[in-house]
């Protein structure tokens, strides 16, 4: 694996999920892989769980790590070709990547939508500009558009609860639900999602629905094959797994169209299931999008599936360590 | 030892002021102790001393160190609980902790006092809610009301005093005296040394005595059955230590109530006392709560006293190892 | 090496450039002798390349690293002696750097001009302070006049290029060109090239050449010999390296006298040359200081430059350890 940037990086999906339960079963088994061996990692953002658990994930393998928080502990980056910097932005990414890249055997980029310019956030240009200038492997920490360590632990963490309970059938349903928010939030999370669920769905791992209010559909090119209702109720009637997410809209870009209090996940909700397990990325607002009877209850998967976010790091880093 | 938040987690004071003692003399002793060990330190508020000495004991232990600050590395946490979250704070504690605690084998939490609303500052909310969720140790980096791994370096800078001095007694007069200030500061570092000073005056190791104006009374539950005098001078007389510190009024609560400059520490209140040392947690803002000429004599041990946080958190972690 | 405040730190500039070189070749080579020992990283400003590039130095010699931002991790520090300290400084530079030398091996601190008042910058009170209060090796990350790590990469990066091509001659003419640019920047960078080239045209391997237009003198104590043209065509005449920088006025102290865009790097100056290469320290504002065409050409050595900024800290860091 030279880049993980989205799923199309993956050759073996299979092998990835059970490398990170590997990693999970015996987490120092490959500290010798590490040594010496140095990743960046790149805030554009605030991140909690991404930078506890890649920082973890790396250390677990033996490696170095140097973090950065851009515009904070440096300045601001400018991604376009051609310009006359004469802006706010001291240093362009031309240089800014590969100096960083002479630093580092890899390097993680977190850096959001900006949800102005559909265009231009779905052109993925940090990432992009990152992988075309580092000369380095450049691991996705949630770009414009996607969010891939999150779906893997995603998929690690729906393997494991179906070899923890033998009540969850082997090609489980698996619902990603629209939740209500006030503030518009980026796709990523729920792109992801599709992308990876939907190529687990064609493998025959899972059968896989999306659920949202009209207005939020999402990028075709995510969303794929995936079976669309807008009824959440009939979404919901046998699920095994609802993964709750809110977006702000991509057709009306960046929009929040409503904040419907129905949509968000209550007990009422987890009893049309089938005894179904509630998943979220977090940071999740309680009660806004999910009660807190769902969060503390045997149903929510939330704790484990971010515990997982080690896990899935480590089996990527893991997969680039063994390729430079 | 399960957490260190307060003296109450301490079994055996004497045993552990020795083991600060037994790092200083022998740092990296117990390196084997940490390895592939991971302490998590989350400040909500700035931090000197506390962050490298608390990261530099974990190093010294062989520990890996994850630092985040909250609000700034992340986002802002919800404390209380069953709200619906639809203010500014983006994460609940109870998935914060829980996720931390399974990133890091313990958390250290930063958490000052805000000085608004007593009963809130008392609850210790912050502290007690990752504690609760955290799943793992927890150790106080100073909370709203405590600062005891600042405690635990004073008992180790008035031993290691009285070791390398014998014109000090067996059992000295340590007196914690009040100093102006112009901003409301927290009782935290007080309150603490209080409550060690208590201990440590019951088992006949010193005379504690606490000087400040009328309406600066420290809680009683930490003032406990210290002598508490107001007139600062009386309470100098024969004085082998003086620990200063300024702190906000209690019974009027976060207020500033004098800024009397008459109670910074002068060479003329060292004069009063049997050659007493100095010693302040620091910060310290000279001549406006000491003078240069108290910091700057052999009378100080101000230095030696924050040089001694990084054994008093070694010895701390090296418990907390010895017990997961 | 005792400190690396400057220049005049350094015994055999010769040795120094080669052990830069060595370690390039062989980064591990060393990692012994920083087992156990821990650098203190103190940023007053922002950086990208020098934070980045001194941790790794650090890693690769087996160090800890422990990294500070001043008044971002921690408060405002008070660098004058005797001052009532009753502004926004909470803590004297006396305690802090006593205290963070009691934590770390050695500190590296960066702090940057303020372009206020030129003779509290020249005095280089934050290094002096430091240096004088720490009782451990300071080491400079770019100080209010110097940038020596800078500057010895820069050495490393000509005696490389001599190395890797047989048209630069052995003495090869070194030109130092002024860059424009709309916002004050620190002399620090040219200051500290300067003073490093004087060096290498006194021992016979360089000539060295600085051009800027009127009113940009920079101080005497740092031209000293330097041929100075006014004339940037006829200073690029014959160059086998162009070192671009902007600075802000000496003379007229931290003011932008013009933004003449004809001062620019561009191929037609490239073509001057002898097949000139082209350095900047980075970060570069493209098309304001330099076109894009330069940089992305085979002239360019910025990023090779960059990327020995880790082994120029790594030499002066083994130098440091070795003495300790």
């Amino acid at each position: 694996m030279t880049n993980f940037l989205s799923l199309a990086d993956v050759t073996d999906l299979d092998a990835l999920i059970q490398s990170g339960r590997d990693a999970k079963a015996n987490p120092f088994a490959d500290q010798h892989l590490g040594k010496n061996k140095t990743i960046g990692l790149i805030f554009f953002n605030s991140s909690l769980r991404t930078r506890l658990s890649t920082q973890k994930a790396a250390q677990n393998l033996g490696m170095n790590v140097m973090i950065m928080n851009v515009g904070q502990d440096s300045w601001g980056l400018e991604m376009e070709e051609g310009v006359l910097m004469n802006g706010d932005k001291a240093e362009h990414v031309r240089e800014a990547a590969a100096v960083i890249g002479r630093y580092c055997d890899m390097i993680g980029i977190r850096a959001f939508a900006e949800l102005k310019d559909r265009d231009k956030d779905y052109k993925e240009q940090v990432m992009h500009q990152f992988a075309r200038y580092a000369n380095v492997p450049i691991v996705n920490l949630e770009s414009a558009t996607r969010h891939p360590l999150q779906s893997l632990a995603d998929c690690i963490t729906i393997e494991e609860a179906k070899a923890n309970s033998s009540l969850i059938p082997a090609r489980p349903k698996v619902v990603l639900t629209w939740l209500p928010h006030f503030k518009p939030l980026p796709q990523a999370v729920a792109n992801s999602f599709c992308e990876w669920m939907n190529a687990r769905a064609k493998s025959g791992n899972v059968d896989f629905v999306v659920t949202h209010p009209e207005g939020y559909e999402l990028a075709p090119e995510f969303v794929g094959n995936a079976r669309v209702m807008h009824n959440q109720d009939e979404a919901f009637d046998g699920a095994d797994f609802i993964y709750g997410k809110n977006w702000s809209s991509y057709t009306h870009y960046g929009q929040v169209l409503t904040q419907d209090p129905s949509w968000a996940v209550t007990m009422d909700d987890i009893r049309r299931t089938n005894n179904g397990k509630f998943m979220h990325c977090l940071p999740v607002r309680r009660n806004l999008k999910v009660s807190d009877e769902v969060l503390d209850s045997p149903h929510s998967l939330v704790i484990e599936q971010a515990a997982n976010r080690e896990w899935s790091a480590q089996a990527v880093l893991k997969e680039i360590l063994k390729s430079i």
